[in-house]
């Protein structure tokens, strides 16, 4: 006999009125990615990809696009008439889809971002061991007002024989602390067959997934709850923004605190902005305020100065970004030296031993190893080679208007300051830029090219203008 | 019969010694503006502007500047001696100007920034319809040691029969809590009445306007007590600099939490200091450490990235603010994008979609739409048109050493990187300037101007240099 | 009879495995220096530097070179075989290097950093008082698990009887919360005594400094405790990054506090990082985000606006750093205004009431008094005399690929916009440099100096490339 066959779907069709926002709530982020999407990927720690039916309603084509690249199915719900009714349009898609529906469905929340993979598989492996036809995921928090209240046969007994909501609950039972989370695993066949029986007759007129529990119980069926050990954290969701914010500094938080015992240095790690996907080695020394984002990856021994941010970036070992530094898909070897406020946008490719300095922009470069670019200066479109010096205030004129043009500066080559350099345009090895100059042709090897005005001083010029002005 | 005429008198008279600064204690600033100023807003909400005394001493004619624009009255108090003789001088003052006192009088302290209009109007409402000669507004601290307190004739009675300082407190009278918080409502007629029998019998030697309280029920006065609703932080002042820092902290957190509720996503709330009048749009996304002060406007759907500090500003809908801007009294239209390192100073005027990139500085600058000015650039006293690319590292050469010039710029222009613009000087429609031009005189439209040295190359220059160098 | 002599060892032998980093513990850092040199200069308050003994071991070579300035004698622990073993080489130190050892030994933890001054005379001057043999610095923390418990003769009574550790504790002892800290004075002469008597009969394989007392007790020699009354920080050491990084915090903040308590504000305390020796004269305002490092000392009533980091750097008084200036051994004169964005690299003076605008470098550069510039420049290796106006875009080209040369600049110059000089080259006073100039040669007093491309205009030009790129 095969082993049971299991998927799972993620409400994620609701508006999130509180929020007074247009955005849908799940799209929402936390930790630099929406709500939704940490969900799903909890999930795929579970199940296959292709075993994982969003839906969604509210926004549904934005919602979609957002997650497009990490989900398979998508099930419309138009109409938004409550859990019940979202569980329907599941069945319905199965049919309409002629896919054969799982034996097991997971039911997950996609504004419960925190969910654990281990949870998700520790509530599917309850269900199965206790051949249940529903299991209800728990949690017990200090305070369940307002919450739906689990009534277990005995407080031994994984049974449930009632979900009881918040304004259901007689005066005695209000200090029942188990609460149902709304995440629940259900024999599929069961689930599908109570569906049409549920009714909207509540203040809201929709259909509750809670209440296919009673149908289950009056038909005999077994009905299971299973605590979440994560803490009461993990399954409930965030209903505000302030919520919502909540849950993101916890999540960069713990991220800084993984990192810090895995020996790196950061200090206050409560105002360093973190994501999951951040790697940082060891003896790595990060400042306050800095930002590591997105899949940013930082060698060994580096120090990252205050106030920089580093996104989608690969930084290599032994280098030190001084504040203000903003990297964007940037790749550092190793013992480069940037900053303060080197603004590096993708495709940088910054070699070893590297220097970019303070108020320099860089786009689509590369610059050798030991070669210096370090005071107020724009290379875009450049490839420049190893030993060599771009003074001041150098410019890389790499657009005409219309199109993009390349620089090609070789090793050793000295760049006067305040030089522009008209691209396409060559600075062969070794060649000489004298300051000032505004290049247009390429140079040869060895070369000096001097590309300016002469002077002309006019002796006493600059008295009698004053004395002009202060006249007039 | 008219109603009872009211004013407000605000004690702003005093040192503040304990915060061992030179500026005058209601002076120093929360949420971007002095304590006095948010006392006296505080006021106007509930009386006139002319209807408000303000009582000076040390270093009143500071004090008497900073708030000039916002008070009428102010009622010199030259020797602090006391809370007493402050209303002495307020009286005297009614009689010096021959102005009608009011027929009830609130007394404010100017030092207790966070008191709300609705308080002031509570106090006034209830001091009116219990037909009081003085109503004191009190709170219930947790800890009441060294304050003041209400003893009043049962517990659930309005009126008061003494205020026992601290030191007269018998032990068994400590453990009340309830104390004076030292704003008052009085009938004027009796106020002034019992002020000239204040005497200074203790340590200070000063006239306390408690001691009219014991005057009045000696009296047989009918004096009252009301408990703020607003909790004890509203009615305490701040002693030291530590506790003012907590004051604005707290106020300017209450205003993110505002701001969040109404739709605004905030990351680390904490991080982000907002000033109470600005007004941010759902939808808007503010980063961690961001700044918006004074009066700003931010529009829908905007991101403000973090580092970005943005002072009496006007931001459109869909406006990209990267990290590390500031932007001071500029407006920014819809879908603009600065930034990062984008520093608008005012009278900066960026038009819809134009684009101001890193290390641009703005002033006295209108950017046309869809324009941009991306790197590297000073732009000052210059209109733009729209559709115009000004290059990397442009100038405008607006002060001669002595006047201001300005630069017109005309629509789909294309300024080439690293020029010169020497106002006054007009570039017309379609112009195009060559890179690196130092240009002195107007461009027609569509004309090209180009002011630069020519190239001369000199090959294996360089070279020799080096071998020169290494031979000396 | 001379009084008795006291030498300090300090314990920086241990790798701190826990910290899982290449780094030695005691160079990990809080308030911008390595542990150990905390506790160094705390022990030097107590004792003359010659008589400060650092115990290395795990990277002697690193330690030592971290802290060579600080200390004198350095015992090497090559192998590092416990406490005992430690004070063992001690021994053998003195032996090998014939210094007579002083009467009494201080035993201080290299991982201890926040222990006081005041600390290490008070176990001193118990010692001695005593008459004892070992003196035991102890703390008592609310929760003791897993240190060494202190049994004293009775409650009150200052001898010691015996410490245990916490798995040799039986089950009613565990509730006893006075430890050890691990901090010591011994008579030099009882400790060396015992020395040799220790065994390394534990799990571990190591000697224990923790058996002397037992030996001495043993021995009938007396053995006391006091404990620290600074709190149980002061003595417990950091065994995490996360614990270095909490005591950090709490040491910046400290100070953020004390200086706050001399009349400067600091809005949000908590996020500036302030560190120990920096002064800020009273009514100097410090926003949020900022940074005072090393041994800067800042006047009175400046402004420090928000993310600008200063180090080592001198400010006068009435000076005004505006947003993100980065200041590394600068020295500002009074009413001097900086930034937003100005980078002030060492050697950097600025006279009094002189401007450093945004985007502007400085190197070894003399600013006169009220000069100013303003935009976008790089100043290296400058002196500028006084009422000189840099106009934005201006580098002086202080490099030539081999050596660095000066640039000087006269009184009341005008360096008209995107210009360059190059270095060496001497701008006369009065002088006047035409924008966009490139200037090589001398420019005597009062004259002007012009070095660009004459401009050139092509009619239709423009338009007509339009056409043709339109066609292609």
């Amino acid at each position: 006999m095969s082993s049971p066959t299991f998927a799972v779907t993620i409400m994620a069709a609701g508006k999130g009125t509180r929020l007074k926002s247009k955005r849908p709530k799940v799209l929402h982020e936390i930790g630099g990615k929406p709500l939704l999407l940490h969900v799903i990927a909890a999930a795929k720690q579970v199940v296959q990809a292709g075993d994982i039916y969003v839906i969604v309603g509210h926004e549904a084509a934005r919602v979609k696009a957002a997650v497009s690249t990490e989900a398979t199915h998508f099930v419309l719900q138009a109409e938004q008439r409550g859990t019940g009714h979202a569980l329907q349009e599941v069945k319905a898609f199965f049919t309409a889809s002629a896919i054969t529906p799982p034996d097991h469905l997971l039911v997950l929340s996609g504004d419960v971002p925190l969910i654990r993979p281990e949870t998700i598989a520790a509530i599917r492996d309850f269900h199965l061991s206790e051949g249940a036809s529903m299991t209800i995921l728990t949690a017990t928090p200090s305070d369940p007002t307002g919450y739906g209240r689990i009534f277990r046969r005995s407080p031994e007994s994984s049974e449930v024989v009632a979900i009881v909501e918040q304004k259901d609950l007689k005066p005695d039972q209000r200090s029942i602390r188990e609460i149902n989370s709304g995440i629940y695993a259900f024999r599929t066949a069961s689930l599908f067959e109570q569906l049409d029986s549920l009714t909207a007759n509540n203040a809201q007129g929709e259909l509750y997934l809670t209440d296919v529990a009673k149908l289950l119980v009056k038909a005999g069926e077994r009905v299971v709850a299973i605590e979440a050990n994560g803490g009461v954290d993990e399954v409930l969701g965030a209903n505000t923004i302030a919520e919502i914010m909540h849950l993101d500094a916890a999540m960069r938080l713990d991220t800084a605190r993984r990192l810090m015992a895995q020996g790196v240095t950061i200090f206050r790690p409560e105002t360093c902005i973190i994501d999951a996907d951040v790697t940082v080695a060891a003896d790595t020394v990060i400042e306050p305020f800095v930002q590591l984002l997105g899949k940013t990856a930082v060698g060994a021994d580096c120090r990252i100065r205050s106030y920089s941010v580093i996104q989608d970036s690969t930084i290599g070992e032994g280098v030190t970004i001084r504040n203000g530094c903003i990297l964007d898909h940037a790749h550092i070897a190793n013992g480069a030296i940037l900053g303060p406020y080197a603004h590096l946008r993708p495709e940088s490719y910054i070699g070893e031993s590297a220097h970019v300095g303070n108020f320099v922009e860089t786009k689509t470069v590369r610059l050798g190893k030991g070669s210096k670019a370090n005071h107020l200066t724009y290379l875009g479109d450049a490839v420049i080679g190893t030993g060599t010096n771009i003074g001041a205030g150098v410019i890389t004129c790499n657009y005409d208007g219309v199109n993009k043009h390349q620089t090609t500066i070789g090793d050793n080559v000295f760049v006067g300051s305040d030089s522009a350099l008209v691209a396409p345009v060559v600075l062969g090895n070794g060649s000489l830029i004298a300051a000032g100059s505004v290049v247009t042709q390429d140079v040869p090897e060895d070369a000096l090219a001097i590309a300016r005005g002469r002077q002309e001083t006019k002796p006493g010029w600059a008295s009698s203008r004053r004395e002009r002005l202060r006249k007039s």
